[in-house]
This record gives C-alpha cells, structure tokens and sequence, in this order.
C-alpha cells in the first residue's frame, strides 16, 4: 500500500452560522466559479452549531480576515491512502477510515498525531499538520511507501532513512470520552459532474446558505431520536463530492447525482455531545485520540464508515443495516466492560 | 395622467468595491431566492465606484449592519406616473426622464425635492424622501390625479384639499454644474422570465461580484474614450430588469433576455465627474436639481432618456443614435451661450 503525503497546504477554519454571510462571497466563488480561483482544495460541512471549511492557501484568498472566522493556526497537510498506481483523487477510492484504522489510525494515535477526517464520494482525506509530518513518515513508514507529492509529481521518501530507530509504542487504550448521538436522517454520498454545477448553484446555495437547520440540533445523547441538520461540499482537484440525506437529495434534478451503485444510504453516528473543541478544550491526548475511539471499534467488527471531521464535532458514517451493530461495537465494547 | 406613490418604503445603501463581499448574502438572496424573503423592491447598480442598492424594509433585513454598508438616512418613497388604469410596473410602461422632466422632476426641483431616479425595462420610479411627500402632492396635484397605494390598492388623495393656496414657483435656470462623461460601451435594457434567474445565476452572480471591472472607471470628462464597468440588475414586485453592456449581454444564453421590438441599443451619459456626494458634498439645492438639470434639455430637444441614479453619480442612457444630439443639448444650451 501506498501513503501519498498531497502537495495542498490547508487551514480549517470555523464560522459560525449567526455570522454565516461572513463567508457566502467565498464559497460562492470557490464551489461556482472555480475557473476563477487557483484553489484545489475546498470543503464545506454544514453543522447546527457552525460552518466548518477546509481550504488550501489560495482558497483562504478568498475569505477576508474577520472575527466572524476562526482560521485554526495550524497548516495541514492531506495524506491518502492508493492502492497503488494512480495518483489522483479518482485513482484512489474511498475506503472509509475502517479500513486504515489499523494502519493509520491508531499508529497515529499512539504517536499524540492529531487526525481530522474527510471522506468524499472519491477518497478518503487524512489531515495532520505539517509539524507533524516527520512524525508521520516515521511512524507509518514500516507499513507503507510513502510518497510526497512535489509539483504535481510523486516522489518517494527513502524510508530507511526517516525509520531507523523508531521504537512502535504499545497500543494504548481510547475509551470513548465522547457521547454519542444517532440522528434520525438516512444519508447519501454523492457526486457529480462539476459542468453541471451551474444548473443547481442556487439549490446549493439555498442548501448551505438560506435553509436554517439550526434548530434541528442534535447535541446530546439524549436528543438520540432527532434529525439533524447536516450537509458536506467538496470541490478538490477538480472532483465535487457531496453529502448530504434524503430529504435534500430529493430536492435535486433526477439523474444529476451519481451515487455507488449500490444506493447503499447511511446513517450517522455524531461524536461529541458537546463542541470538541479542537485543541482549545480537550487535552491533546484525547483530541489525537478521537478519530481511533471510534474508527478502531468498527474496524474489529468489520463496520464500513466514513469519517467527517468538523471544528466542533466528529461524523462517522456507517450502512444503515449496520447502524445497531455499529452503536453496539461502540457502546458495548467487551474490553471496557471487562 | 396619473401619479401613483407605491406602497414601498426604501432605503438607499452603497457599499464599496473593496467591501462587496459583505452584500453578496444578501444580494443572492433577494435576487435568485426571492421566495425565501418578502421583500418586493430590490435594486443593485454597479458601477466603477461602489455598489448601490435600493431595497424596502424587508429587503434591508438581509443586509447585517455594517461599517462596510453605508444606509442613506432618509426613507424613500416610489412614485410612478401611469396612464391610468393598470397600477403594477407591467402596466405602467417605461417612458423613460425626458417625458416626465417638465411634469415632475422640474417642478418638484423647483420645490427642493430631491429625486432618485430608477428606470427599469418596465417602468421609471421616481424616489423621493417620505418627510418630502406632503410637497410632492401639493406640488404635482395640479397636473396629476394622484394615487396612493395602501395595502396593495390605489385611493385617490383628495386633491382640492391639498393644492389649495400652494402658489407655484418660478423655473429656476438650472445650470448644469457636473462634468459629463460619455463612455463607450453601448447598453441594453432587457428583462426576462424569473423563473428563469436559476439558469444564469452563476452568471450573474459572476458578473455583479467576481468581475472586477473597477480598472474601466470613467469619471472625468477627459476620460470620454473609455469604457465604463456598469451593471444594473432589479426585481420589483416580481419584475425583472437588467441594464447591461452589449459585451455583458453576449455572455447570456440566446433568446433568454428580452428586449424591446427594437432591439435599440443605448449610450450613457454620466453626470458627475466627482462622486455627486448625495447630500453630503454639495448644497442641498444643487442636488436636487441635478435630474432636472439633465432632463430638461434633454426633453426639450425631444430626446428619449432612461435615468438610473446610484449613490454617487447619475446616468443618462440615451437611444445611440441620439448620442451627440444629447450632448450637444447639454453642453452648448443656448440660454447658457447667450
């Protein structure tokens, strides 16, 4: 297997929907009239509680600095795991983060390596900040090639070099500090042809900008039976990746919207009953930690998920048919009640 | 003929190029959404200098208050002269400054009302501050069977009660104390079907935010060979209007824009070659005067004249053929060679 270290240098920032018209002109831009920006990476995630972004260094352009967004210090750097091959987003395919929970997830865990998670209709997006890219290399080179992506071009980095000498900790233990909440909503993860974007900007727009879902929130355990309101845009390197449940889906155009060819619908399993924080409020040890809690349950009992992260909270996805299993695995686990 | 004060209460905004990231949220909404907002008078003009919007109250909700959003004091009140019957923007029809300027631009110029004017593919609003209004039916009840629009239907004011005792000034000589400025580009004044706005929106959107055309400014008059960044875009009580350059209109899909049977093309004549300040650079007496100063001769010459006012400069459009015809009643007006 392959890790691909990507050539976008990424900020997360965080809005919060009072101040939401804080950043329609830029996201307008950067979802419709990408021809016009020399932005690669853009991601939109609607919560109850804010907006969540994900942009690289010419994207952030767009956004005027303002107290209204709250841009992470950190710069990310995205990792991707291929099968090995292709290099593009189209090339590697979305696996979920059961499927490196073992080999990405917890090593990176295990090494204090805060993870935040993007899954898209394509890929799987890894995001760890550049400080710890080092770290990175060190820890996962055992197990995988590693590639860095240098204008366009992958080039490999001598693991001999970066691995020598770098002891693999023991497993730790990540009890789950987080409640857990599973809205009511069956999900869809979509894409479609970018071309066609125009002909539903303003739909998309009504959806990320003008239909308030805020008091939808789902917050608590709980609050377990309600919907949420929730709703993820990607535009990265040219594919558009979309996430977002039946009840939007259905506001679409037939036929606009490509989905796996198994129509599988998901639901949701929300990590934290209150805003996690990101680094403010958490000990780092628990912040690193979040994503392995929930993706190392799931992995054991072969649950497939998709993970999105967002400033304040963690979203894993899982088939609908598996949901109970996948609420068990996390719950009930045999080494807590032990 | 008959003069109808809308039901409209307005107020008049101008934001500046460098701050129009802090409109688009509104703008998008009131232009594409419209089902979402109750708004029912809504203008944008671009121009090299800044942006002016014209909205009600309602409209006015979507734009947070902000250092970046200069709201003009007054609220403005709309008038429209119909030929009776019909009391809707279809039913009155565009007659554009120069049929109105010896009716009711001169005489309420001769009073100190100041007049914001705004023609549309369908009709010409002539604004006027509300505190204004008992001059306005005093002044115009002579010539005008006068209609005010309260909750949606026309009561005729009782003219007898008003006018009496109102003695009518003289004409005032009205200079023309602005520069002018003819630039080059030929305009349009087209509408088309709102439920078609969805399919251009991107379009649209691109051309009032991400076209930054700030580097055509015209604004003096040596600056008569250039071309000017211009865009007019309304929706009043469901009507549409776009007032666009024909390079602009190249960029729309055929046959989707109206035009009149004519097809007639329209050159522009500014007025101002400094910001005219509305209210705060100049006298009071000189700001009222500036539509009258332009109309007049205009009309006088038999010259068909749409108006849109913005914030900072007025702009004339004239039929392309009666360009020079124009200016010459402007610039070398016999009474002023005399």
């Amino acid at each position: 297997m392959e890790l691909h270290i990507l050539d976008h240098r990424l900020k997360i920032a965080s809005v919060p929907r009072d101040n939401l018209h804080a950043c329609t002109h830029g996201v307008f831009k950067l979802a419709f009239l990408a021809e016009k920006t020399r932005c690669k990476f853009f991601s939109f995630t609607q919560t109850p509680e804010d907006y969540t972004l994900i942009v690289d260094e010419e994207g952030l352009k767009e956004f005027p600095a303002s107290e209204r967004l709250t841009v992470a210090d950190a710069t990310w750097a995205a990792l991707n795991v291929a099968s090995g091959g292709g290099h593009s987003p189209a090339a590697a395919s979305a696996v979920g983060v059961t499927k490196i929970a073992k080999s990405v997830i917890a090593p990176l865990a295990d090494h204090n390596v805060s993870v935040f998670m993007l899954s898209t209709y394509q890929t799987d997006f890894i995001l760890v900040r550049e400080r710890d890219l080092p770290t990175v290399v060190r820890t996962l080179s055992a197990e995988f090639a590693i590639f860095r992506e240098i204008d366009g071009e992958m080039e490999a980095i001598d693991n001999a070099a970066v691995s020598n000498g770098f002891v693999k900790p023991q497993n730790n233990r990540r009890p789950i500090i987080h409640p857990l909440a599973c809205p009511l909503n069956r999900f869809c993860i979509t894409s479609l042809d970018p071309a066609t974007l125009p002909s539903v900007a303003t739909l998309l727009m009504d959806i990320m900008f003008y239909s308030d879902g805020s008091k939808d929130t789902v917050s608590t355990a709980e609050d377990n039976s309600q919907h949420i309101s929730f709703f993820s845009f990607s535009l990265i390197e040219g594919y558009a990746s979309l996430v977002m449940d039946v009840q939007t889906l259905h506001r679409f155009p037939n036929n606009l919207l490509f989905t796996s060819s198994s129509n599988e619908m998901w639901k949701m399993v929300r990590i934290g009953g209150q805003p996690l924080g990101f680094g403010q409020l958490l000990t780092k040890f628990y912040e690193c930690g979040i994503v392995a809690q929930i993706s190392e349950p799931l992995a054991s009992g072969d649950v497939l998920a998709y993970y999105i992260s967002t400033y304040k909270f963690d979203h894993a996805l899982v088939p609908e048919e598996e949901i109970d299993n996948a609420v068990s695995l996390l719950t009930f686990r045999p080494e807590l009640s032990r």
